[in-house]
């Protein structure tokens, strides 16, 4: 594993993400890492973020975390094939999210530790898809399936 | 159009989500209001809700208004079928989502107003299917599919 986040590698132009920006100090700052070929985060959703009803989330934070891991992830596959995923250097290359498909299983409980993690399915070309899943003790709350494309190189910093 | 929006109109145990509940004060409160057969909003993100670059939303905002929106249209719809949706009475049948997939086509601008418009593709006895839009000034940002579930009579207020 490495010492930094993936997200804590991000260029200084990249790290303002209200959901996993190092540099938004109002955001949830998500951090996700790279172990045995998963992308893998923790997350406690704190108690203003609840659905309707008190005591569960509200679709939104779900979502975002599964988003912002999501695009973490991608960059995390691209590096490990480079060979680079295990270091601590600034990862330049960055993935924006096409799309995002949410299921939501269960309501996702607040104030308790959530394991968010990501597996590769398959990459085109600058196209990588990435499974999702967030839950706690065995109970998936919600999953994911995100496009994620590669920015091209003159955004690279 | 009613006076008050779906939101609004939301019983109070159900109103305290932080993308659209009256009872959340740290949330976005969005409003969504029927009207001619769809469901409509106006949104303004503010600054601090920015993606990994300054000066555009991030990803889980985008996805958080949608879903949000979406289910105030799935409550709206059921409302129009049983002829209560310009009224200003309580909505007591809620909807949740099951599933939302989000095409995130170009980058979202914050600080400025967006509109937001929900129409029902279809309906299946509790399942609802809304389609869903985010744009400005005849550039769409941002698409959606919900898949929106009607909760069950008991829970019901």
């Amino acid at each position: 594993m490495s010492l930094l986040s993936i997200q804590d590698r991000y260029p200084e132009a990249f790290s303002h993400c209200f959901g996993c920006g190092k540099s938004n100090p109002h955001g949830h700052r998500l951090k996700s890492w790279y172990v045995n070929k998963q992308v893998q985060a923790t997350f406690t959703i704190p108690k203003i973020y609840c659905g309707g009803v008190p005591g569960f989330a509200y679709g939104g934070i779900v979502a975002s975390l599964l988003d912002c891991h999501g695009t973490a992830a991608a960059a995390a596959f691209h590096c490990a094939d480079e060979g680079t995923v295990l270091d601590d250097r600034p990862i330049a290359t960055r993935y924006v999210t096409a799309s995002l498909s949410v299921e939501f299983l269960q309501p996702t409980p607040l104030e308790v530790e959530l394991s968010l993690v990501g597996k590769l399915h398959h990459s085109e070309g600058r196209k990588v898809f990435v499974d999702l899943e967030m839950g706690r003790d065995g109970t998936t709350f919600a999953t994911a399936r995100m496009l994620a494309i590669r920015l091209k190189n003159e955004l690279d910093e």
